[in-house]
């Protein structure tokens, strides 16, 4: 059996890592020569939308998934009518335009910060006296990692937002006072059985994700385990998708969905019992879901920009160094670590320790 | 950092598998265009002693290691002249005859069943009144899953018993009554840094291991460690070890020793912190060794000849698979499978189940 996957970075590495034991065997389209996963699969080198490359993906693979959700629609289309691709092209739709998934949430009764869709600079200046100052304008498509956003602190900055989004449609978000930032990873099958890990307590920096704890029995695990089943059975989605919430005062607000494997997930390759990269698989191939109870005490820390000294890492107790065979690059996620412990005090002191290793490096 | 590896089966798959995420890239040698490590590696095809090979194994990697013991000599003379081998020379041309084998472990203080060289018909004969019936004729060399091996009922059997060997250099080894049988896997790094796992306690059928479960806190482990120490110490050795035991009333003979990551410690995958794959990587590269800390109770199943049933082994609870991606053939470890669980009634039922599962499709 053997899986496609657009995209050949970090992600893909980490779902051939742990598909290979499942006996599956993979093949990446990416553009980049040096791609992540490209040591460990068949590696298509070229466009994302090179018809030629897909055709020979469609043909090769058995199934397709992917590790980023900004797939051109007609790309979707096309493999999605040559072979079995999951998550199912409605998702990306969604999670791929920030209005659709603001939208979808409210239909599905989950409460997001306030919004507006904003097409001109004129849609801004009516909207802002009711959304509120400070607010971020974000272009509906293509945002990751807090490009394509501006922060408005008052009227005088909406010209220069909308001018630094370049014109393109954005919506509008009201700040909303949360207390901290958690998201929920679950994975559902063809046949409707879905599993749900521990909740992922989150720290971000200029918008890119820092430090991810596993947080067992979380008071607001079942909010958020009802919020995601909504999500995933309005979709008739197949795979892992990563649902990020708001906590304000207990209320889980729905910031937005990757429907994929999801960095905030990536302690469950040491901490859970199955990893979110061999459940994906499992969902997308239709077999029986892995358990997803925490191990212990788990925590994640990216290494952004430049990269972790291994010895320094490797020797923390009850670390563990996932390298993504990156050059360094300002803002780029070469690597993380993970300390996965049943002791409190090492938990705490290892986290610490990583902390601190890849805020040194860090240029961002 | 390139790792080339003597052999590409499930050994060097499993170890290519720990170190992708250390960054590493790896490059085998192994005869079969299907090696299981292949897509996982760069794979150079052909004899194990074929000159040319070599020199291109020598020169693409960086450090090499391997994952059998039956390395010829000049192989290994070969490869260290031009390159880092680890675990040392030394240790392989110990390990690949049973004689020197049991002497060293005479001359390290640690008790063996009793034996004899047996070089002809005669020394046989001459040797049965000491050693005593039920004893087992095994070739010096090459002995591999109970071939090359004959079980001595009575005299009756010595001259049938010496022409199935076909008269190449033996030993002859008497019973001794054990109780059970384990191994303890070891790591030993350049500077003499050494960490033990738990105890394995292996069940065995027909010369091949069915089952390895982690003993956690055996009684005997201090004793274990002791033996596999001195052996470590005497070899200046570098890498995983596994050292094989017969638990006679509390004292533990050597039975034999393996230079090379073992199939009695695949269990530490999910069952320890750091798995043996990963730590012996670590130890060539003289990086810091990882805890091999137990995560609960963990054994884990060989399925041999057939192959295991996929979703009938993920379907079990705390179940994980490992395929080996190797044709079945009579007699061929093609997988195991991992219980991990911090629940003993699961454990014990996963365990059965797995049991019975590797049963009915076990050809051996």
């Amino acid at each position: 059996m053997k899986i496609g996957i657009l995209g050949g970075g970090q992600l893909a590495r980490m779902i051939a890592l742990a598909g290979y034991p499942l006996g599956l065997k993979f093949i990446v389209l990416d553009p980049d020569p040096n791609a992540g996963a490209g040591g460990l699969s068949e590696h298509l080198h070229g466009a994302y939308d090179d018809p030629q490359l897909l055709a020979e993906l469609a043909e090769k693979a058995d199934i397709v998934t992917y590790e980023f959700e900004n797939v051109p629609a007609d790309v979707a289309a096309f493999l999605s009518s040559h072979t079995t691709v999951y998550p199912p092209a409605n998702a990306l739709a969604v999670a791929q335009d920030r209005l659709l998934e603001k939208n979808f949430f409210r239909e599905l009764g989950i409460g997001t910060a306030p919004y507006r869709a904003i097409d001109s600079l004129a849609d801004l200046e009516q909207a802002m006296p009711e959304i509120g100052y400070p607010a971020i304008l974000k272009s509906r498509r293509m945002g990751y990692d807090g490009k394509g956003q501006a922060l408005l602190h008052s009227a005088q900055d909406l010209a220069a937002a909308w001018e630094s989004v370049a014109g393109v449609p954005c919506i509008v978000e009201g700040f909303v006072g949360f207390s901290r930032e958690v998201s929920i990873i679950a994975a559902r099958s063809p046949s409707g059985h879905i599993v749900f890990y521990p909740l992922s307590e989150n720290r971000h920096k200029g918008g890119i994700l820092r430090i991810a704890e596993c947080r067992n029995n979380d008071a607001l695990q079942a909010q958020a385990e009802n919020h995601v089943r909504l999500l995933l059975e309005r979709l008739g989605y197949v795979g892992v998708v990563a649902l990020e919430l708001f906590d304000v005062d207990g209320e889980l607000l729905a910031n937005e969905f990757a429907p994929r494997v999801h960095n905030s997930g990536h302690w469950t390759i040491e901490g859970a019992e199955t990893s979110q990269f061999e459940n994906h698989l499992r969902a997308i191939l239709d077999l029986p879901l892995g358990s997803t109870k925490p191990r212990g005490l788990a925590a994640m820390v990216n290494f952004i920009g430049g990269l972790a000294p291994d010895p320094a890492v490797l020797a923390l107790a009850d670390s563990h160094l996932h390298l993504y065979d990156k050059e360094p690059r300002k803002g780029r996620k070469v690597a993380h670590a993970t300390v996965r412990s049943d002791d409190g005090i090492i938990y705490a002191e290892t986290l610490e320790k990583l902390r601190l290793l890849a805020e040194a490096v860090d240029d961002s």
